[in-house]
């Protein structure tokens, strides 16, 4: 896989944050991984609840640890709910089962890291991963319905 | 955020367990956290069950962790079950998705802290926690159905 | 055993707390189990880290655990450190080995309950706890060098 | 306490990469937390190991459940070790006792947060550490020897 820079990932935060603001969204929580699902950057906004970074977390850790946008967990999680419980478990505890998971893909298709938010509405929430993921001229993976 | 002093937190306390004589409930559990999810002041009533204290400290941190009163998580655990369970796992693994988890908050609206009851129906569990937050003269946020 | 009142671990709280305050400490973190090793009372006093209140638990966790005042944990730890090691996996991960976990003994000298303190020195930790055994008219167990 | 804000955050964490380049450093993971414990900001330089940024969180969370800057647990882990490994495990796992984990204090003293640094001597991420929060007019506390 291509390496996720430090740079991408920080280009990544500032522009999902941009987005954010440009939304007024609720205050949000943002980690971008690298495909190894090693954190290379976040930020909290200022006035985000005492765990709200580990709801972000565990969208990213998902989608990584499953390969798919979580937004395709989302689907799964209603259809079968008991797999979702057992790859919580299988994986580690730290899968978050709805949109804003989104996969980061170099221009071949192969995964290279992921964005976790959390913080505002799902949709909201995935929308600011599109675009941070947009600004660094790579291609998103948010999963499907 | 304002801190919640052992003050504060031992006049909630008092007035909490004032309320359950008042209305003859079951002996109750009683955690009043601050902001940092950091237990600040707690009392067991006799004959509480071995580990009705951990139900009352899953209420609070479930609602501080997710900035909501537990009344809120328990209408989401009813319509998304799945993302309840996958919370609790991603932030640790205590989060009481019932009512009885209430946040406090200042005169701005920050969170001070939290107060997390359990042994009686949740809604009169409930009841004394905001009579506590009352007897303090701050606000209290138990979420909504 | 008998079993420790609310009432019974509140009056060790206060008074450990002011002994404390006689003394003029650094802020604790005190914690009341009754014999089950489930949690009566606790205060945390203003400016305590994030973490002290686990740190007096662990003391009384310890102690309860193994049925001896933790500062003869603390002889064993510095003579046996495996077994400490040992058995703070096996007992749950929660067992500090330095004094101020007392036992509480009724007038047969059967377990009541515990005391752990956190915050000051370990000496002066202990000290508050003893001071709040002897103000409840029971019997301490601080442990042996 | 006073609330350390994402800017403040922001600041602390680019004036500690800034240093780390001016010194020439191998790459550094940074943590900077709130005084909650809630991760604010953070950035894994590239050619940082799998866990680094793991060890940069230990350290910072090391100092804040224990209220001492991590210089000061590297020197009692040297003396009691069992209490260090006791703490790690009453506190929940993370708690990485060498140098390197900041304490982030206001003007009154109070602690606002925790920088934690891995990745070169622990000297050496101690010393980015305090030049981050110098950077943003904060005063360190990086424990003692």
């Amino acid at each position: 896989m291509s390496d996720l820079s430090l740079a991408q990932a920080q280009t990544i935060l500032a522009a999902a944050l941009e987005k954010a603001t440009a939304l007024q969204l609720s205050p949000l929580a943002v980690a971008v991984l690298d495909g190894r699902g090693a954190l290379k950057a976040f930020a909290s906004q200022d006035g985000t609840s005492l765990k709200r970074g580990e709801i972000a977390l565990g969208k990213a850790n998902g989608a990584l640890a499953l390969g798919t946008g979580s937004r395709s967990l989302f689907r799964r999680a209603k259809d079968q709910p008991f797999f979702i419980a057992a790859a919580t478990a299988a994986t580690g505890g730290s899968l978050v089962p709805v949109p804003g998971g989104v996969l980061i893909r170099d221009k071949d298709g192969k995964v290279m890291g992921v964005v976790g938010i959390s913080g505002d509405t799902s949709d909201n929430d995935e929308a600011c991963a599109v675009a941070g993921i947009a600004a660094a001229g790579l291609t998103s993976d948010p999963g499907q319905d």
